[in-house]
């Protein structure tokens, strides 16, 4: 009936490129114009009438990124799409779900409404930072997970899963419920919201192999401050890392190698150029294909990746 | 300037009364007709060019006190009230912020919306269930917390905080953090993403003091879970729950009471008649009394109570 | 094209599984789960990309079942349906379309707009209370009238149609203009504007078989009313009523039980297990299944059931 | 604290500088441009932080006094005034509040919405030909009444009130109201919706004296007709009508003076330079200007004049 | 698949069939009743799950022709069509863009708010006066130019191309870059905003033959302004008009005819009955109806007819 | 009565310090972080009850800047202010006011879209490059204006002013008037829409003192090109360039100076550290302080900066 259409923002053209190929899509080619003042033009081509998909991660130049699909999605409405779904595979600012001190702002509401204010029908978005985005969006949002990719490169079995702070617990538990594991936490004794005095592991590593895993890897330092913690707790050396979007700001990727990893998994939610051998980069693009497929052909998707509720 | 004006629905009047007496307001008591067909009409007065604050927690029946919250948002409305504030010390439907399968609703997002399109210019709730309530609301947010209330009624030094599942640890942090405690998690082993196959109690919690801590109460369940595992696992047999909403359904007291815990506490979000002597209710009025004073007189709030970020 | 699916709230799912017969779409039934606490949490099936109709009336417990719809709604959208139809043959709230004192709330235009904002596209009503439906509803209405179905179960010639209050004129009109009748109005002389001194009946009975027309019966009272009022006037005893919405209060069936009426006819678009064998129930299905089919099919309905304009 | 504004459009200057005198205002005097190709350009003073009455009823040309109403309060929302009520005395379009055949518009709704778009926060109106005005508008209304007004120029007492069609019904009931008097009301027997076969009178009329009452007088036609019944069932001859609206379409005037009726009572929600002696206008202005007043001071207004909800 | 309507509103039902008769659909005709109070009621017919397009342009009576274009766009909405497209080939009130001084409205915000609130998707427009109508509309808009069509009847080269005010530079440029022609501007030298000091004429006209270019001819007085100052420039004295929008006020045909003009073309987006001969009218409806049937089969439409930005 | 409050956003805080000087608010500093992956996070202070003024302009990196105003403007609002204005004296993405080919996106509506989502109440802008940007704004728009700034220092008697493209004719009209001086336009010739032949310059301006004026200096490519055709066509060759905004883009500042330009004068609606001594910069902060001192104090603004209309 309508085409399916795979635009490609400028933030990982691979990537659409990648699913484009999975869905039989003709290429995801699409020209953003960039001015000398730094103003953003896309020009989208054979959109009317079509089932369009915009994949446009938004990693550091993160604002670059979200303005630029802003106006990929404003182009896609103008030309006559029939539907719009923004595919940000990572989803920047999704930190900012709450106010932790007053006079703050809560980005993730910000940015998502002038998605759908640019034209967006729906938003696809793998493992968000925030477990509360269907809720936070103004358009609906299916919700995928890297989590069997990543976790089927891993030996988990005879593994503790180790969630590197209170935020990763959910997804921690959504690893250790593979092939049943432990887990263990990582938690930051506060004297005060803001201040640390201490760390803590809890939950037994000693003589476990560890695997660290979180949605995101920025700096590298809540790696590098659980490995220290495991390491005084007996863990053995052999650490894994797992983790959705390598986001790596600058010096990030200098930091990790140094500590010694030997595996550190990520996927292309984010492109990167070069990357030392101890990382393995596992593609998220069948998971994205197999999503824009379904949605295409007005099939349900797979069960969201979020843990059942406590209803007592 | 304006007249600060305090409307209480009939889901706790007393909770109403007590913060118009706080702040200094008259009476709070409000006319809502129910008729014989269990539609509600509400009639506010004196609401003209003030500056109202609707006192509606919505405990069960859940549905009937939030379609009341929406009536009285209109009533306050259409009688041109400068500004509108919904306190919703409790916020029902705070669980469905995700689907956990497909088909599934988000009721926190419908509902919030209907809060906003009814006329709400802010929204006031206390320990809400979802973590990113600011971010998905419509209106803005203003959450404060019950932890330091019912924490200085517990002699926390020396204990160790238990979360009785995982969505419960950043709570569990917040009350760690008063007088820096370790902290124990309840996690279940799952098969699948519904199939639980074993509990698990990740933490050391051998002849410590457990205080088991939780946004709500409704059924009981998961406190006498979290109380066998801290007696398999050795805790002293003293164990405190604390919570910030005692929802309470249909036997839960009961199956508290046979628990034989020695003291629980809750606060008075919602309120209940008649309670066995080992509960005690912290009023969460004189929190509520002082950020509607502040929000009156255009103050700032206190920090909110969310843990810091982890932006590493 | 698009499939046609019928899915049904828990308010009437009989209708719901009549209605897909007669439009041949599979069984209607859908699971809506109900929490300890009250909190509802529906799932649907199968709506990806499908021409939906949400088929749940509002009858007491009236919160409860808005409340189900809103969510049944968002679920559908959510799920991705094409299109999204709420079908609402009984609409509560509809009497709150107006103010009759100051500092009361207007309920009905609270509901459709939370109706409209949880992501139906169109709203199918039978014989609302409001006459302006169509004007209040942010989304289109499509508005079905019982009165064919129920007037061709009644002998209408020689008859006399009865409104009993002045809201019910406009309906009785309706009836009346069957087989051209005669119409007599009951009217409640007022003091001021809630103090009623005397009841009076407008218009000749003296002779006739009277036939009380209305929307709907909740109490029986109104009924009771003209009644003794036809009986003082010297109407034929053999009274025969007809009302599209059995509400039925708590206590309403006796009442009416009791006033001895030979014949009450009312639809299903409210479900009851047992009445009493004075009661005849027509079914709404057929008009309901025809209104969906043309929707479905993207044909013309036919006329809404207004009477004209007065332009003059 | 703000200042009161008023702010006359070109359809009622007089009314508004009448209002403006009895609430203290300064001149009401606005220039609306209006350019060679017909269009309308207003430019609106002094209203920086004002509270800002529009005063534009909508009588013929009533597409004119429309988009002037919506272009003036675009105008004072851009100059920044506080807060915007559009007070329109006479609404037109209120006849289409619903479709009375399929293809139809609900001109009511596209001009409410209209209105609030243009940057309105409230709306007055008096004696509205729909009842549902409150919920239909997307911002809140104030409905007033001109009974009182014109009651209390007739010598109510031993008369009978005529509903000239079914829609009247609802007004002769607040005029009956206010010295019990009864109630009578022409209907037209109806073959189909539209094909009226024969009129008749309901309720007794003879030797009384009439009152036909109605919300406003287009062309005159209705009243002939009712005036024709009233003479055939023996009624006195000497017949009042009183209506809030003397929209008067072309012709009217002529028609209604040919009626030799004794005394037709308007208000002057429109202007009119020269009536027949038999017309009596009495001023809206005191009823609009205490409304006003009430409003600009966050007083609540009088009870509106709807008659109270049947509960039964 | 869905089929493609044309509906007419009152303002160019011969435009209406004529685009009708291009694109194969059938005749456009629509009934749009006009009450004795001069409110209009339009029935749609055919409409559900169409494609439609709205034809109807903003001359004057301007307030009217857009008023309903509001009502016609309601019906369709409620009639169910699938996709509404307002096709509006002259736009009225496009002139307040701006306001020029404090106090006024800026109309052409308030009309295409008010146009899309109304049901309209997407908007078509022939010239708009202002050159921002895409980023003012609500609802994407594609422009349309009558340049091309005019341009073909001109004998361009050799000819200077003459912009009677700044306003018309851009236009202007279009003309003369058919093939390539010089450029003159007419300019009021002011001492204020508004008081004009005189009139100056840039650029080379000497011994030229010159083609006055606008968008729109309302008065004619620029017309003739910039005549005189051709005239006493030394153009020669055989000069040809072209505007796309012939609005000609009251007298504005008269005082054109007496210009002496050779040549006036204008398109027929305003129609005309009877014109004297110098006037030219090629119509627009071969734009309109390749524009609608591109859109109507979701194909790209040629390159709006904006000059390319200057980057620079 | 409310609080003026100055929020610098990081774009321009000196500018920012001086209007809080010049209405003496207190300082204008805010602290916006920026976390190791480019996201950014402001914390606002005393805003609550306050009437905000958020100055951010959006020069390069014009995305950060962007991104930055939308998340101070929501933390604004969620601070409680009681009004706020984006004050945004340079707006990026103004050029973006229609599509010059299909595919496009017309980026100052998405992001005048997302400036009023995230909370602003009004917007003031300088010099905008696109006319109508009070008709795209959905929040209304004081537009300022540096003409009569930078005017005052050119000694514009005897000179002729030059629009170097026909987007600047209207800017180049308002600097004419200043004492009444002829006017010269550069005109590209085109063949197509993109492709340039000739420069053309319309206009005498032999032996005449030239000041060549924009809104905006980007690259100096068209001062550059407009300084050739001057000087072809025999201007003094002492050139004056007055422009609002120094964009700048990277080199452009070497390529002005080897124009060997006199006197080139722009103002500090973007900041710049060091420029050559040809460049004078006049300080806009005055024309911000009075409009923002008229907005707090609800006084009416100076009339806006648009030339008039014509409307023969």
């Amino acid at each position: 009936m309508t085409t399916l259409r795979i635009i490609a923002g400028s933030a990982n053209p691979e990537l659409a490129d990648t699913i484009a190929n999975y869905v039989g899509a003709g290429p995801a080619d699409t020209l953003v114009e960039r001015f000398p003042d730094g103003e953003l033009l896309p020009i989208v081509e054979n959109v009317s009438g079509s089932d369009v998909y915009v994949i446009q991660p938004t990693p550091p130049p993160v604002n670059d990124h979200l303005c630029e699909l802003l106006l990929l999605l404003d182009a896609c409405q103008r030309a006559r799409a029939a539907r719009i779904t923004a595919v940000v595979p990572y989803l920047g600012y999704a930190r900012q779900d709450r106010r932790t001190r007053p006079g703050q702002s809560v980005g993730v509401a910000v940015f998502t409404k002038a998605i759908a204010a640019a034209g967006a029908h729906r938003l696809v978005v793998v493992d968000p930072h925030t477990p509360a985005l269907e809720a936070i969006s103004p358009i609906p949002v299916e919700i995928l997970t890297a989590v069997p990719t990543l976790a089927q490169e891993i030996a988990l079995s005879d593994r503790v899963v180790v969630a590197p702070d209170e935020g990763a617990v959910k997804l921690a538990e959504r690893y250790a419920a593979v092939s049943p594991n432990p887990l263990a936490v990582v938690r930051k004794r506060r004297k005060s919201g803001t201040e640390v005095t201490a760390l803590e592991l809890i939950g037994n590593v000693r003589g476990r192999l560890p695997v660290i895993v979180d949605d995101m890897i920025t700096t590298g330092a809540t790696i590098a401050t659980a490995l220290g913690l495991l390491n005084l707790h007996g863990a053995a050396p052999d650490v894994t890392v797992a983790a959705t979007h390598g986001v790596f700001a600058h010096g990030a990727l200098g930091r990790l190698h140094r500590l010694g990893l030997r595996h550190v998994l990520i996927t292309d939610t984010i492109s990167h150029r070069t990357l030392q051998p101890e990382f393995q980069v596992c593609s998220i693009a069948p998971v994205l294909a197999e999503a824009i497929a379904a949605m295409h052909n007005d099939e349900p998707l797979r069960a969201p990746p979020s843990t059942a509720w406590n209803l007592t």
